[in-house]
């Protein structure tokens, strides 16, 4: 069988493994924090490539930043990594045929391989985290606009011009339905600004009314989104992954959105591709695009 | 050349025309009012159809409402015709193929093909009219979603239930961007129930300040929308249709929508395929669909 070694890098960790055809992961999974120089960076890679390039067929990025349309390097900006590594030249780092994707198209590529939208006609998975990411498959293919930089959960939940967000406009979907979208809209309604998103699930788990109305607030404002979405895509499954998916009701919500788009009924499922998703993507991406 | 009988079909008026494979319309458009049964909505298309069958190689309905994606009946409601429409059976009116496909997607087509985004990657159509429409095109294909819903702008702008869009939900785009949208605009920020958007349109062009701030609240709205569907689809064009895009100023959107997008720069234009890019877009589709 056909293997991969996938790197995930992202701002703060990058991991890596062995993974075949099947998504399976065949090697303990290695991690490295992220260095703060491209040079430091791209050593790290060098690395890692050198221990195991000899034992596979590809090697599959899943990073950070949107990534080109010939899956070789990065479009544009990318966060919270050294400024220059966009400027990364991926296939020079080895012999070994190197395929790059952005970690949230890959992740959710691995929920449509082998997660929750398994044989999705249209599905679109959003990443709750810190921020939010999005990843959109059409007809078996990503969804990844003219430059490859599609998929982008920036799109405004308010004309107000009432938060600002990470991307330096106002009040996307990202500032609402994210970990820190959470924090605010506990914040605004506690009138605390001290309070966790730890405080608001802990208290939410106790009954505590005001945390249930907060989280209640936040799932709605995440609601709101994945009907425009729906109303937009027609898909059959959105997915929710990320560190926050674990506090929505997809029961809830899938019913509320139901009730609400004009186009046709969606399923609303949480991840279930396992925390390694975007280097499992990432390899079933590159194995297809070089031994497919 | 290849020819079809385009036949267009709104909730108060039916047009139909001869076009050929270069999208050029060959015989005079004829109008009819959108009778109210579906049997009336029937013998029109028969009459119609009867009248052109032998000179054409196929049927080309450009039609309102959810077109499914074998292009043949329509999905679900649409809007202000006749109650049983969508259960027409177009392969039935006609012994040569019958294409159907929705109004806003055979506009965008019109426009891809031989109008405003013209060998675009990806584009999205956007009819501003009494309601919004909209197409989108990515890589030479319309997405349709799971069942040919897609397109539909209703995405949130607000999350705080101000204005109830026509599709039962609250502060869809379309209730913002559209005619009516600028009407309850106008009507907030003059405080005046009974001003049209005829005085908007007219104050501005005479320089009454009021008239021009609501036509800019409106502009931002739209263009707020925009940049909400540039991050999600990265396109290169966006095309503005529809009897109210005239009123726009596309060069500002696009200066707004580029300098706050976090995806790569994106054109906006004006539609350039004409009045009746619903025929001349659904010729062109069923042309190829049948004789591609």
């Amino acid at each position: 069988m056909k293997k991969a070694l996938a790197i995930d890098v992202g701002g703060t960790k990058i991991y890596n493994a062995v993974i075949d055809e099947k998504g399976k992961i065949l090697t303990e999974v290695e991690k490295h924090s992220t260095p703060k120089t491209f040079d430091e960076i791209k050593n790290t890679f060098i690395s890692i490539i050198e221990k195991y390039e000899n034992e596979v067929d590809t090697i599959a990025f899943s990073t950070c930043g949107a990534v080109n349309n010939q899956n070789s390097g990065i479009v544009g900006s990318t966060g919270n990594i050294a400024k220059e590594y966009p400027s990364m030249r991926f296939q020079e780092l080895s012999k070994k045929p190197v395929f790059v994707e952005n970690d949230a198209n890959c992740a959710a590529w691995a929920e449509y391989k082998i997660g929750a939208s398994r044989n999705s006609a249209v599905s679109v998975m959003i990443t709750l985290g810190t921020g939010v990411g999005g990843g959109i498959i059409i007809n078996g293919h990503l969804l990844k606009g003219q430059n490859g930089a599609a998929g982008e959960m920036h799109f405004k939940m308010s004309n107000k011009k009432h938060r600002k967000c990470s991307c330096g406009s106002w009040d996307c979907f990202e500032i609402y339905a994210s970990g820190t979208g959470l924090k605010l809209t506990a914040e605004e309604m506690s009138k605390n600004p001290d309070i966790t998103t730890f405080d608001v699930v802990e208290g939410a788990a106790k009954n505590n009314q005001l945390m249930v109305e907060i989280l209640k607030k936040w799932q709605n404002d995440i609601t709101d989104g994945i009907i425009g979405l729906a109303n937009l895509f027609d898909p059959d499954c959105v997915v929710l992954s990320g560190s926050m998916a674990e506090f929505v009701d997809t029961e809830k919500i899938e019913n509320l959105v139901n009730s609400t788009i004009v186009t046709t009924p969606v399923k609303i499922k949480k991840a279930q591709a396992g925390n390694y998703s975007g280097m499992i993507g990432a390899a079933l991406l590159a194995l297809e695009a070089y031994h497919g």
